[in-house]
């Protein structure tokens, strides 16, 4: 045990952001001989591959998250702040925070940084897009989604005797970008309404709900080989969801898109499709590519800053000259790989190995019972590869508890395709929310 | 099977309100020969006994509650509106609302009317202490109330070293009203503080949190008797809360509370204190007594109207010489007594026997391993009586799989004294509550 004095004279870890990279770092520093800092702007971890399950109202959101301060309780080398980053002072090597419990403005000093700030959704230079078109980035925007998507039941369940043309649109989902949370989404939306709600509404067939995934590129799951993503399209048919690759949006209004010059009216518009860095990038100075994302060295240091760590989706990583993509097990093998160059340096070693990716395969689901693998070359697709998603995604939500109740939760939703969560809270702030788009909408047209 | 033309002939039976007494009274309706139209504001039925449990992060809105149209799916002379009463024409027998999803207004035509609409807190008059001592009614109550608490937590985390002053007032945690919701709201609130947030923090001790419990009468839990009542009360002591009987509640503002003339600073004032009526009387014109009930007749009917019944929280039901109290089983008994008075008046008959009342008794959780229970003259403090609570409100939560879901986490919490649904959503949302707190606050000492 280090006496206080000895603790008080260690280097000090600054990590911004308890995503799976900045989480793993500050976990992978718990028994070193420095005080770590870890900044987050929630109060929790979110397992962000499951967070299209909250938005489809198959989970609840403590589910899927864990109080990061819990985590870390047994660290006594780590401290936890609620808080917002709002500059870097590289030369002074301070962190700029907006304390957001307590409210005040300070500043926190480093040996070391470490930025895993993640990415939000990126509308390709039509950010007024994102009023009618929101994302799914974090447990907000989750049970945000939840809300309008069973709002839009129940609105069409209301109209459909006096304007069955409104209740339509109602029913018509669009799911912007088809990679594996286009792809999930609008799997899961068609199970919602083909199989959960059906027995629900009097005057609607939930199942005559029309979605609609639109991709710019000519084939779904980019990530994967050609051969899984048309078995991929093959299901999402089967599940009776259009999909339209090859398709540009070329607008997004509060009644819908305007996809390869056509109309469709629709109410619900989900965006699926693109990810811009957080502003990481602009707090160092630092070159970035044109996400946004850091341009960092092999050790994953910034150029100039080899005190200075960028990973997960803030990074640019290039690896056997391709570029990582920003999923899971790449930000976690990067917080795991800049604990180890940490400890190195604080044990006075000056020279890394560089950071080296471990491609252990990358597996979606398409629906109820069905996924895609490729794993190492091994390409599976349909119920086996669904099991493997299965166990591996309970395997790495944080926890044993949350593991046994999503566990036992999908178990009863397999047997009868019910769903725990169709809660819709907040309704009179969604309807102001509705009523603004509606009026903007129209303002937009005139 | 009646046919279409039969069933368009059928009386229409129209119920207010999705909780207890109402949902009852729909399902108890389920097979009669009359058309049900189940009208509520929220999605969903929440289980209110357990409310306190989401507030205090042990389980999750999801967990209590059940979509009101699903629990009704299999009767096809049911359907439900997600919709808000905003008055009723007695004369011409029709419900006007305003439908929440579609947003239309309409009228509803009825042959018989149940206002089952529930209660609201009541303030005594001062409707201004709401916005700093909110109430515990909805999941959007229950969930406001867990951010504010565990972001009090994470506030003093952050001021403790600056300001300490400033973290004890938010350590501070008063709860107004010593009925069975403000004692299990003290006790969890206690657990969390002394048990689930022990570890989790550097600056503070959440254990040196301070919760004092204030009642009016001289003693807490009036519907118990004073010995058992005795019990709780040591109980609550032994938990570290401080309990304040025959104490008057004088002010409330953003910086706490004004009680027997004492000042108690504190950042989270908890309103549990007295409910009024919804406003279903003003609705009908009919009488009511000071807390906003419907004077009812021995068959729950209004006086001058034998097709509109009044039931729950709503109605002032006088059963041997006493006022029956506004608890489940009240609610449950008389929405099957309804069903039951309309099935016989649609078969013909026209005498009814009263409503009568059957006591099964009261059972209150006091912490952790808890509670008092008076059942037909048993009275029973401790853990017997808490191993009794938990598989009463097990076996009343609507359907199998919230009933092991929350098992689960019940044991889980059981043995790690841990919390499932910690989470601070909308952190920023809260910044804004507080910082109008702190405003309307100030303005009113200037």
């Amino acid at each position: 045990m280090a006496t206080v004095t000895e603790m008080s004279r260690q280097p000090r870890v600054v990590i911004v952001g308890g995503g799976f990279g900045g989480l793993r770092a500050a976990r992978a520093l718990g028994k070193a001989p420095v005080r770590v800092t870890l900044i987050d702007r929630r109060n929790h971890h979110v397992f962000q591959p499951l967070l299209y399950q909250v938005a489809t109202a198959a989970l609840s959101p403590a589910d899927i998250s864990a109080p990061i301060r819990h985590v870390v309780r047994k660290q006594r080398n780590t401290e936890v702040l609620l808080a917002e980053v709002t500059s870097v002072d590289v030369e002074r090597r301070e962190v700029h925070i907006h304390d957001l419990a307590g409210g005040l403005d300070r500043s926190v000093p480093y040996e070391y940084l470490v930025l895993a700030t993640g990415a939000d959704q990126s509308y390709f230079g039509h950010e007024e897009w994102e009023q009618f078109a929101p994302g799914l980035k974090s447990l907000e925007d989750a049970t945000a989604l939840r809300r309008h998507i069973l709002l839009a039941f129940e609105a069409a369940e209301n109209l459909m005797t006096t304007d069955p043309e409104a209740a339509r649109t109602l029913l018509t989902f669009v799911v912007v970008g088809a990679g594996p949370t286009g792809v999930e989404m609008a799997g899961e939306i068609a199970e919602v309404a083909r199989k959960a709600l059906i027995a629900d509404f009097r005057h609607i067939n939930p199942a005559s709900a029309r979605i609609v995934l639109v991709e710019a590129m000519p084939h779904i799951l980019a990530a994967y080989p050609e051969a899984l993503a048309a078995q991929a399209t093959a299901k999402l048919k089967r599940l009776g969801v259009e999909v339209r690759t090859d398709t540009r949006v070329e607008e997004v209004d509060a009644d819908g898109v305007t996809i390869n010059g056509e109309r469709l009216t629709a109410k619900t518009v989900i965006w699926a499709a693109g990810v811009t860095a957080s502003p990481a990038g602009r707090w160092l100075g630092a070159e970035t590519d044109r996400a946004g994302r850091v341009m960092v060295r092999d050790d994953l240091t910034v150029p100039g800053h080899p005190e200075i760590f960028v990973i997960g989706d803030t990074a640019h990583t290039i690896w056997r000259g391709k570029q990582l993509p920003g999923f899971a097990p790449v930000a976690l093998q990067q917080g795991a790989y800049v604990a180890k160059v940490i400890r190195e340096r604080v044990a006075g070693k000056e020279e890394h190995a560089p950071f080296s990716y471990f491609d252990k395969g990358t597996l979606s689901t398409v629906g109820r019972l069905y996924a895609i693998a490729d794993i190492r070359g091994l390409k599976l697709a349909g119920f086996v590869a669904w099991v493997l998603w299965v166990v591996v995604h309970i395997f790495f939500l944080i926890g044993f508890r949350n593991r046994f109740v999503v566990m036992f939760q999908w178990a009863w939703a397999f047997v009868t395709y019910q769903r725990g969560a169709r809660l819709i809270t907040n309704v009179g702030e969604a309807q102001t929310e509705i009523a603004r788009r509606e009026s903007v909408g129209s303002g937009w047209r005139r």
